[in-house]
């Protein structure tokens, strides 16, 4: 049976493309998510879907959500990365194994970007590949 | 006439029970609710009420609905303890005498969980109770 | 053209007028937007519209909307002013004008007041002049 | 069989009553002590004993005493809770559950009364309902 | 009776207009201050004088001389802003309400210039507006 | 009627004259004690009391005695100046006017003396003028 | 021959008894001046001099004067006492015995205020007691 | 024509598989370079190297050797990780693209290992998929 | 002549054996001083006394009674270990070497137990040997 | 055409020769400079001219004065070299190469010295060479 | 069968003897070796073994040659105590017990000395005994 | 005789020339060596060696080797300035005056290049000349 993979991306994301280019890249996310994601996971039984949202409720209620319905999630909490403690109790709370993805290298930026509260509950972190991030968190599970 | 009071609980809270057991207990919020407190409500002429969220925005509004309409607040921010000026803020306009309640020791794990930004507009903190905590804040309004 | 601007405020901020008084003054923000802000902003050939929040979600999705609709922002971030990194990064990305006004000097307050991580992604800061921040904001903006 | 429990009082607490009244109200603990306590005590089959000191090593002295003869201590280590490390040591070691109580609301005071460095060795806290706060301590024992 | 207004600048604002344009603007305060805040000082009845000096201290005797002569005091410290408990005692000391002003965000700069010890002891802060945040004040002040 | 006045010294100044003489001098306390202190009282009608001890706990219950019988305390905490909050607090409770003394300059010494958690419940502080110190403080209240 | 002491006064001090009145009490520092500290040094055979400024230049100049022709230097730095590294430098490099005085408490005050740069180089510090710190200050020089 | 990777590994990375294995694993890096890095590399056209040392200076020689010679340079510093800004200028200097990889979750284990001195000079960080960390830096070139 | 040692224990070291076995070992230090360290000290000519308090001030006087009479303490402060400033001045003013020891190792326990402030007025420290510590110590004073 | 440079000396540098000699010497500036470093200016077609001021605001104003008519600018801040931002944006204001120099080694002496808030604005450092600090800053200048 | 032990020796301690020799006694590590050291160890059938060298690599390679060929370490990391976290892992990683020994007493020295990085993965430390100390270590191991 | 001096230069340096020539110029160490610094030590009868080495150790080792062979170190540490307190010790150790040089301005770049670790222990630094600041290094000594 294929595994299911949630891609949770957190406030700001859904300008990605469009916004501060020399930091995160001309590409927009859906872009790669439809010509890159999608076809990786299709070619590796992976079942793929994708959150976005700006809310830091929503994404806890849909971490919530995947409890017993998805095998991974993949977060990118966007600059809730830096104070969500109740994202990071909610990936905790869940027992479903994270990875944390960043398009840009956020050790190389401002210092408090430097300092994750999420990633003491994932398993892996995954920073500064621009979209390829997510590709390599998805290469991960294929092979896990 | 009777007391109101409504009890607030913060992200992830809907999960106790099924949650860390070790940290949090392995009885669901819900079960002790309609077990233990509404009944000592009832015996004690208060007028309970519950509400939950993962929204640091629907727990602000929560609270300012309770200006001319509640007597007592019991709060338990979760995680947002440790960030939300916002809900402190709220808490010291609305002016109704509120109550910080944590099921754990707050104050006996990780450093980030020592500092609560909500306490200095709340009357008093109960931590470490367990479930007993919300019982402990309900039985110093009956006496109040 | 009428040059466009919204005026966002943030949590708590719709009770102005009737909260902690000494601090923010007995005028409703209504009042003061009804009697003075629109029609300065008639006399001058602003168009305004006037939003708020308690949810930092809701608060990105507007800024976001901004995009294209808008020529100037006017924030009052209100105590997400001191941790929402989300909006910082809103504002960043929309690259639309923005002013900071905080209604009370911030500056003379609790020591964590003193820190806005907004300020970075603003094109300048009004604190202390109650709900006449506002009005400078727009002072400002009708001479550009 | 009834179990035994004390109340420790720390340095200071002896003038409860008579010592900064807008802080710690105008009861002396004596009073309360024999009026609440001491009945509610024996209503619920409670063996209550009282000590106080202004010595840090009285406290130890008699929190070693403890082992073997009480179920439970309740103590309000008052000014020494923040910086005895030496009774949160002797807590530690003698391994009767601990209540930690405070009449004030010590998180909304100095910034040096915020930090209680007897905490991570109690296995609650109940701090800002005035004497209340040892009632509610003794509820909880009650209830166990 | 006309309001008496006096404009301070401190330390290096003599070379405004011919300093870190990037910064500071290429404009002189001097023609700013005769172009546009004279005049309109004059059409809304403000009495204006300007007093720019190098010195602390001269600074302080000038805010002294204040005393019983201005109704409001616009003052920008420069960097005195960053060190001059001095000035913020003496604005403190004269009871005159004062407003601080800055040319460029300097919430957006380097990490010493986000604290201004003057801030304290002022009614409101106005940063970034370039060589308008000193209009902006005088229309405060003209409509208060 | 005559003032009543008691100094109280706090650990290891019993030592005072055979200790670190090129801190603390090599005169015992007690010689100037009796040969200029005493003295001093009793051409100024002030009754002397001396307390010395080592003991936190000591100091304290002495402070409370003070209560009604006493009309200046003169304090030297010696090393519990740096820590000994509940000296901080009995002082502060006790509502009787103080005056810190120390012998040396504390404040040109290791930074840990730089600190004093007592100044804060005292009405004046006066060090570094040897034994001397505590005739200073004599000599204020002779003349208040 | 009398012994010359020199009273240097910092930024502000000109304005005591006329600001703050709560914190600095309502006399002139000229009034206490004539009406005690004279008198006093006449009658001990002090020769007392008299300078105050704003301008820390000014206040260095001074102190450099004082080789050769002052025995004692009795300074009050005002709010230079925080961050004058420079008169802290004067005073040793003048190795004239000097007293810091304050006349309020600054230990009881705003953070900032209780860190003395200057102490480090004086011999010994007073504050608290009012104009009466000048006073004590005089007291110790003339038994010395 | 092939591109030339290499793969340097820091202090202790050579014990890897009997070391600490509930953190680093039972796999020793030997075995997973031969058995999984390499054949990846050759079925992808990469050239691989391996270098491993417990001398930061190797590794700065190394990492120069690497200019005009090696396309990517995959490193694991170990705990030089946390202070060799030495490693930090190397790369920086060499300007070819790197990628600093993780065995274990840094971000959750002692709070000295949540700093990397290194990650400002590195294009990206994979942290936390055990062995795997070093597979993913590979797919990423692959496919770069 | 024998040289007279004195071994000072401080609070709730009269428990060891019987607390936290897994940290502290469980023979009790009676036990230990009986059959190990008394035996040795006969056998190398040194005059052993033992003494334990739970009283900082007990602890300080012993010091002061060791002036004349001991050649050498040693001294394990517990918990005063960390906060006592009063026993390092005691150490320090009574002039007799001494040594510093600790049943487990501080420092890889609590953050606030890796600071001793007693370390700057001994001689030497042995932390991490069990009771042995102490034994270490008396062999280092059999071979001075 | 000779290249024209200034010497600032800022406070307590007019002391030098009689001042704590073992930090600074026994030699005066004045000796030196026509001694060494008026004939080394000489020898190397330099124009050479010094001012010294223990005033802030005079040393701004004498760096202003140097726009267009200094190529060089040396300058020894003395104390103010740790807090006076003032001329740090002097300096960048009037983009005259300069260099700070010092005669003591600022590094190894007290903490606060240790930081320099000039040196973001100045070409090169020396410190700690004595008086010949200030001839090698020429040397540098005269092979330039 | 006898135990072995291996003494490492970090940089500069090759000069003990010759180098500061008030804080770190005349006496040469070599001759203390042969003379004390080595003869100790033969007289209680322990194989000892000496090491030294300036290079953080050499010593890690060197503590990893130990596994299963020694069953001690006694290790004096010089300066690298206070920042080679990779000797802390090689240490950790070894799983070889290992006793850390300083010659000073290094927490009564500078603030930086006061820090052991290497302390948690050492069974103890012996501090300030000079070169006793390592006799010490020996002494804890031939009675273990 | 000549005196003998040697510049011992740290990690990276052999790159100068070739590595980010905006901060260290274009010009090879190797080339200004042998154009400048040679024919300068010539002529002023100076003995000068060059060594260079991205290992601690080894520029540790050549410091030992200097005992009694060179009258000066020039000392270049890199990267290393800002950790290496070993090769602190080996300069404080060896007591041959050194002087820190550093090509770029160090106090200007990025926080962690201020403070340099080495500076305690050296007689002066120049820092910020370019390669010239070896130069004056070897000026100061000439003239020495």
């Amino acid at each position: 049976m294929d595994r299911k993979i949630i891609i949770i991306n957190g406030p700001n994301l859904n300008l990605t493309g469009s916004r501060e280019e020399n930091v995160y890249g001309n590409k927009s996310f859906g872009s790669f998510y439809n010509e890159e994601l999608l076809i990786f996971a299709e070619k590796n039984d992976l079942n793929l879907e994708y959150f976005q949202s700006n809310h830091e409720g929503d994404i806890i209620d849909r971490i919530h959500d995947c409890i017993g319905h998805k095998d991974f999630i993949i977060i990118n909490p966007g600059a809730l990365t830096h104070y969500s403690y109740a994202i990071h109790d909610a990936l905790a709370a869940c027992r479903i194994p994270a990875i944390e993805v960043h398009i840009s290298n956020i050790f190389s930026r401002e210092d408090w970007r430097k300092l994750s509260v999420i990633s003491p509950s994932v398993k892996g972190i995954i920073s500064g590949f621009g979209l390829k991030s997510y590709k390599l968190a998805l290469q991960f599970i294929s092979e896990s």
